[in-house]
């Protein structure tokens, strides 16, 4: 049965969010979960789990609920850590350093076949460089690469990458391509998922070096899967492609401007609201109607973003992980590990 | 004084919308214009205004406004061009075919001094072109870019480049910020413009190459201006800073993925709102409040992109541009000329 590792100590609610959503998840999906981190403060959350419960807005913005689960009946087991890799450290030189931090545990745990997944939600730089020292590369990839699911109009758009690679190659985009095609089929359940480079005009001779040689490259390979062409920003979220492909910097800041962009217009719908003439009441209803709103593009529903490319799952989670989305990265990861997925990015690849 | 030329037969609303905002900007603003296309097609346009006026929105959604001005006391004159560069048709191509096009003759009427500034929203590779052929380069800039204001949670954030130039060196981004900090002072009115690098994380090591080399050179250099480091996207909008520098391809997609964003939460809010219990009466109230946000993040205010590096003044104005747009942009190119841009921009490249 797939067992899913989680880094207890990673991200900025560590332990106490993670350790709530690990068993969380364990309860809702039925999950065995292995925690990685310092065994004392593991149990110490794990017992509160057990008689006080936690607090979560289970991804609506608002009020909080208090859940309380029986951890005794549930297949959670500890792997203690003694170090933690810290958000602002290098993550290189933090691996070469902290031979037993959590973060490199937790991935040994996958390497070793002991658990099937891990749930990171610390630096995503050291959760990247663990991955890809400690599990190796799928052959035939170059280098792993953030998949980021984002909402959209009718379904959500995946986006490789999201920031693994700063610099790439064509050769690399195509890759990534191929693994974005395999998530996207078999875990987010998309039949012939529309390919797409992400670029600045429609025609193929749009866009820098990159983004053109790209395109090259996936349209002479067309006949193996449904490739669209260029996709514009302003269509990325409008449901006209289903992956979409570019380098790491121009992936991050993508995402980074969506996040941007909401957040600017959320704020001006407050003030127009606070503003006007029927002030408090007009304000409660804006605030339901945002909240309702809100679940569609919440990063928490989600759970995470997933590095593809390395031999294992590993699921990285947002730095502000709270219980929820710990859930919800969880499952992601039980789907990744259930459907196969580096087994058929291998075949895809092979082709 | 002043006069602005522009080019009326390009843009999706063309002439029609191009000549109406014309005449509205040189009775608002009270600045000469010349109108470079088919003599007859634009002589049609102005009597319509002058007899039957213009439809426009003014900037809000929804009801329209007819707007008549007597052109017979305005200062327009009209010159001849043959000849339209279409949207679809290759840049580089279509100048060396079309030497007599209304975009190739208003960039030389700037060259020649008879105008002082052109605004274009016909095909924007096309002006970059002819701007670039017909006005030559400043001295110390490498390569022209386009200056974009965007709306920001406080005031206006300047990208630049916004889409001229796909690949770019580190010091084209340095000329970039050079540029931007004087639009910022001078046309925004910003004192001391605070100037970031688009990037991927606040630290200097991150981002890709291109981004880590520009970040050093301003770093070095920030003696000369307010340089506060890197800023990621999701600070984009939220008014960190008041000149952004990337390339050109980065800086597009992120237009565009504002754009598309802010399309995208829309249409989510009015669904919401339709969905709503009280149906039609909050439908109505959801209205009269996006539209006042509207006007904040309307691109329409802005009147166009600038393009900064060639000696003379070019506003590109987008597409679909309507007369609203197209009077701003006038506005905006008159502000560029009289505050003496490109003197300053020489001035500040030299040191």
């Amino acid at each position: 049965m797939t067992r899913i590792a989680i880094d207890a100590m990673g991200g900025d609610h560590a332990p106490h969010e993670i350790v709530a959503g690990a068993v969380w998840a364990a309860y809702e999906y039925n999950v065995p979960i292995e925690l990685v981190g310092k065994r004392d403060d593991i149990q110490r959350e794990l017992d509160k789990v057990k008689n006080e419960g936690f607090l979560s807005d289970c991804g609506q913005k608002g009020t909080k609920k208090r859940i309380k689960i029986d951890t005794s009946k549930l297949d959670i087991i500890i792997t203690h850590a003694d170090e933690v890799i810290e958000m602002g450290e290098h993550p290189g030189q933090a691996l070469r350093k902290k031979k037993k931090a959590s973060i490199v545990l937790g991935v040994k745990a996958v390497a070793d076949g002991n658990s099937d997944a891990i749930v990171a939600a610390g630096s995503t730089g050291a959760a990247m460089a663990a991955s890809l020292f400690g599990m190796g590369r799928i052959k035939g990839i170059t280098r792993p690469a953030i998949a980021v699911t984002l909402p959209s109009l009718k379904k959500p758009v995946l986006i490789i990458d999201g920031g693994a690679n700063s610099d790439c190659t064509p050769e690399m985009l195509y890759q990534f391509a191929i693994m974005g095609i395999v998530f996207s089929k078999h875990v987010l359940g998309i039949k012939e998922p529309r390919v797409g480079v992400l670029n600045i005009g429609e025609e193929e001779t749009k866009g820098n070096t990159l983004a053109q040689e790209a395109h090259k490259l996936l349209a002479a390979n067309k006949d193996k899967f449904n490739f669209v062409g260029n996709i514009e920003g302003k269509e990325l979220l409008l449901d006209s492609c289903d992956v979409v492909v570019c380098d790491g910097f121009v992936g991050n800041v993508t995402l980074k401007v969506t996040e941007g962009t909401a957040t600017l217009l959320f704020k001006l719908i407050k003030e127009q609201f606070e503003k006007s003439l029927f002030g408090g009441v007009v304000g409660i209803m804006a605030k339901i109607f945002l909240n309702k709103i809100y679940p569609k593009i919440n990063y928490e529903e989600y759970g995470g973003m997933l590095l593809l490319g390395v031999k294992g799952i590993t699921v990285i989670s947002h730095g502000r992980s709270k219980a929820y989305a710990i859930k919800n990265a969880v499952r992601v990861a039980k789907e990744a590990v259930e459907t196969g997925l580096n087994k058929k990015i291998e075949e895809l690849i092979e082709e």
